[in-house]
């Protein structure tokens, strides 16, 4: 049995952050076919830290600059691109390495009106109308879509 | 810090009952080529709220009639479907709208099995032999998978 | 009302060993057009269960043979193909039946850190570099991805 079952959670989620191999390219592929739309409308925390790994491991697995990460989060996922979220320096650094953060505008204009303030987003999010119309968007142009 | 965490959650769920503005089109499309199938297998009951605003919000975003939307429900989240949900009046006005709502057989047997007699699906929701089979029949044809 | 709720979610979770009618073709398709990534990133253990399921009713619902079927499995959901996992014997029947079950090595690295010891995998799972790679993969290989 694994005796510290915590532990070994904490370093499930963390894996991502490890580098991956490079992965196979078919015959008429090149890297830059390679483009992947992340979605996160969850409750559970844990996931925050599991698709921002996702997208790191990511852009370790491809040659630099090769592939393209998109996050887009709505409902409760939206909590990812707050300004105050704990992973916001980490949202900063995989912004700059070219992973896009897109928040989504229906969300926050539900929030706004319960809450009689606007709450504020990171600025590395940008602010979509709809964050499922957006994955349509990205998937109709080729991205692949994982929920992680 | 937010006061009012709770509301703030169900302000974000909630979110999706919102217009959202039209979505970009490539040269080459149409919004005909939108058609979304939206998956629901959890447990979790804030997810059956999350999908059917999913739903409103994507009839929103595209112009009348243009964008199909199926919902396609199996394992825990055939609740989704019961004649006694407390979500059946939305979902009755959605599947006026336009909306499917797919109820996995597989499901609906092994919950027979168990009970002793069948539960009762709202008469919004049509029966598929399967309800992964006919994700995969969907996503063949062209649909969007979406897994709020 | 429903007497025996817990029932009822195992009824609901075990629904897909049961079989299932085949699904529709398009008169351009075969059956070997079918090909499915399932995937498993979660924690909550009822999804054990719902993916084994969810690979099984595939199988029943094509023909023998006709229909490839992949589990990828990475962070907590990893935890499915521990050798000591409740599902081993399910895993190794699936498996013998020509399920793939593929392991995200990035995850097993940051565990074995994590623990010191490198946690012992089914022998039915394929250790891959890493499990989102892989899963864009298989995508772009005509992978039907969803997320039970």
């Amino acid at each position: 049995m694994l005796k510290n079952f915590h532990s070994l959670i904490l370093a499930m989620v963390a894996a991502f952050s490890i580098s991956a191999a490079a992965p196979a390219l078919a015959a008429d592929e090149t890297f830059a076919d390679y483009k992947y739309v992340l979605h996160i409308s969850d409750m559970d925390p844990s996931k925050q830290e599991l698709i921002l790994n996702n997208a790191a491991n990511l852009l370790d697995a491809y040659p630099p600059g090769a592939v393209e990460v998109e996050i887009v989060a709505y409902g409760p996922g939206l909590r990812l691109m707050f300004a105050e979220n704990i992973h916001a320096q980490r949202i900063n650094s995989l912004s700059q390495s070219g992973v896009k953060f897109s928040a989504c505008d229906n969300t926050l204009k539900a929030m706004t009106k319960q809450l009689g303030y606007e709450p504020k987003l990171t600025p590395d999010a940008k602010v979509v109308p709809g964050g499922i119309v957006r994955i349509g968007e990205l998937v109709k142009k080729g991205y692949i879509y994982i929920k992680p």
